[in-house]
């Protein structure tokens, strides 16, 4: 559906340099746009594709609207204002009301009648569903849960007892929310389950990519905050906090009890060990785990990029002979 | 439902100090307890905690008895203590048997009539359920498997044909058994699939956590002998074997022909390669990959906790002047 | 049902030295092998077993064949040999063409009918499902899918909207291709979600193991080229392109927007960094992580073999005294 650069102005709240009246109905990179085509400029990985791009309007900063040969809108923040552009102009499907025949709803369930409740989903005693929920199909909302408005399960998602969503979560398929914690204790007849006993909260405005778990506490609730961001095959085990607007990129883990503070950045395969806090405004790189209290916002690192593979022999070798090479040195020094 | 600390002790078998009529109805951390509350103590971390915990019990060693101010079960082992009474306080809810209307289950198939057949679940062709099985909703359970009693299958759990297993196994939603090892042979014409012929053999008293997979073995069995636990997001490859009581923790994975001894602990995002043997009682420490046969119980490692980016920064400089050093100090030498 | 060892010669097109009368209805290990076994020797570390299986006949090398107490087919690619024949000793069961009363197809798909749709399947609103497909039990392909002829989605998969597929693929339980890529733009007010506007293409005769994960890409598609194998727990990220032939083992996880080349085999849990390109006939090492543009094939390893965790402690401690040792050869050297 056509919509034209000046009601994007007007709807995002940012300038426009061209023709109000021109209109876009898809998105595109800066190389690959047609005239129909909004883009953007973010990172100057890109500003040398700028002069030739044939999109209707490029967002990108004020620095580099003299160079942009198509109309522009300006913004602080291009990636974030195109983000909300690309949303009006290319909408989600609207899901209507209703419960597919195949699906099947508990009667003490409290399912609003603007919630969209697909094939084959299912939803378990005296849960509630909010208004203009999404329960894509094949997927499982346990009992005594509470879904939250605007939340939308995709597919295939698994969300077990006394789990409590905020508004407008997105749930991608095969999450799992509320799976036991791994609670073991050792007795002379083996390992003695622990019951797992507590729920999951999940604030408002979080996404949760396909294939990541989050175990329920065994006691008190794993809490998730408001605007956390988690990728795929994540793991977040029992008792854990994430702060608000942390982001967690795919197959990290978080070990049980850790708090995590806001506005965490955590980059693919990194994680914590179990039982630490880590201050707000920390960024791990990838591969890095942290192991113990972190109380210093910044970054943090421990991983070895790699190398060809005859000459990490050779490094490792080296490795192994520093206890050598410190009793040379002490040789030497003596 | 409340249950009284005398029937506790009896029940679990140990000694009580304080009024045997008391009841608890839930179960608490120390400071969170209310005089409804089991709790338990079995960590120095939390022994601060004990004198003003307002738990109507606490499950604790002797030597802190002393110290506690309300009633107190005596364990060696406090933790394994709680959580069989926990079991208790807080039981699992009972499903009722039954197979769902929209669950579809084969002609040949041979389901106990204790069994509970939930929404959307399917049982193929000449499977056999056992006594008080639970198959959670769309949860599939292929031709030729044999589930046997007490075994719950929470959720969305996926075990494909020619699966055996024990019973009282729990399988969190996401769980995959049976599917195809990782077999390739390259030609010339690309990569041939190696058939994956074999079967999974599960033991009893084993827990396998959301979305870990087991895959099948390409000839014999994969197996997973009793009273193992496996956490979420872990990978069994083909032909395995994981010895009995052995732990695995989160994103743990094992690759392909490799047996793992009976007690070993795998911490998180540990692992093994291919075609080794690990013996009986070892630990693997966080993050640490075993690459070849351990012969001697006790624990392993080789990861890196974190740094500061700048010092590690720093840090990967010096590693790789390692070679640099060792020429400088060889010519101090001479 | 037994097969020849003639017919089997003759279909998969190798010497045959011994009775093509005689019949094979089982494939087996060197030592377990029967009389109706049909086995292989592909590595020397078997050789020691041949002189003794009771196999009915043995793929192998010709220079292993005198060494062959039993009947023997000559290849140069033995487990590739093997792998062809297995697949006709044991086939594959057939799935019955037709829709399971209980799956859900919306009234604009277009299915073949030579298709099985399985219990609980959906297919989508004008999604095209091709000759001979199996879709298992659970499988959501949502709309504006098109799946090639034989492809097979084993049981509980996931392949949301706009997602391309050739001939032949086989996807494992729990796969989810199509799920949003990890955008997110920061701004004031918290993330803001950057639509995922893009699809997923992948090739032929593309194998994908459990529970991995495929993301669409945000603006472009994702893409799997022919002859792609990728093993269970992996994660694509969006925007990714993986070259033919390419094999990548479990939990391996490819960043967004990176390209990797043709032939390249990635070891288990290793993975690259986002927005690289890696050329062809590349290998990387168990846990190794690519961290730049790789333009030279070969071997690429950065990972540290698990020592006991004592003589690891005391490396560690070293490696955290490089800088000091750096500064004492420096002194030395003065």
């Amino acid at each position: 559906m056509p919509i034209s650069l000046g009601e994007l102005a007007v709807s995002v709240g940012c300038e426009l340099i061209g023709d109000p009246d021109t209109t876009v109905d898809r998105v595109a990179s800066l190389q690959g746009a047609t005239p129909e085509s909004l883009t953007f400029l973010a990172s100057s990985l890109y500003t040398a594709q700028l002069p030739s791009t044939k999109a209707a309007v490029v967002v990108l900063r004020a620095e580099d609207a003299a160079s942009c040969p198509v109309a522009a809108f300006i913004s602080d923040n291009p990636y974030a204002t195109y983000a909300r552009m690309a949303a009006l102009v290319c909408p989600e499907p609207l899901f209507a009301p209703g419960v597919h025949a195949t699906a099947v709803v508990a009667d003490s369930a409290r399912v609003s009648a603007s919630a969209h409740i697909a094939a084959n989903a299912l939803i378990g005693e005296r849960t509630t569903i909010g208004e203009n929920v999404v329960i894509g199909p094949g997927s499982v909302i346990d009992s005594d849960c509470s879904i939250g408005d605007y939340c939308r399960f995709v597919a295939n998602v698994t969300v077990l007892k006394n789990v409590r969503i905020g508004v407008r979560g997105i749930f991608h398929p095969g999450v799992v929310i509320g799976s036991d914690g791994f609670g073991n204790a050792m007795s002379p007849d083996g390992w003695v389950k622990v019951p797992q006993l507590g729920g999951v909260q999940v604030g408002s405005d979080v996404e949760i990519g396909a294939n990541t778990t989050i175990d329920r506490g065994a006691i008190g609730d794993t809490v998730i905050e408001d605007g956390v961001r988690i990728d795929n095959l994540c793991m977040i085990a029992h008792n854990v906090r994430i702060g608000e607007h942390s982001a967690l990129a795919a197959m990290t883990g978080i070990a049980g009890s850790t708090t995590i503070g806001k506005r965490c950045l955590f980059a693919g395969k990194s994680g914590t060990v179990g039982h630490i806090t880590v201050c707000d405004d920390v960024v791990v790189a990838a591969k890095t785990f942290l192991s113990k209290n972190i109380v210093k916002s910044g970054t943090y690192a421990a991983s070895f990029p790699a190398d060809d593979a005859k000459s990490w022999a050779k490094q490792l070798a080296r490795f192994r002979r520093l206890g050598n090479l410190f009793e040379r040195v002490k040789k030497l020094e003596k």
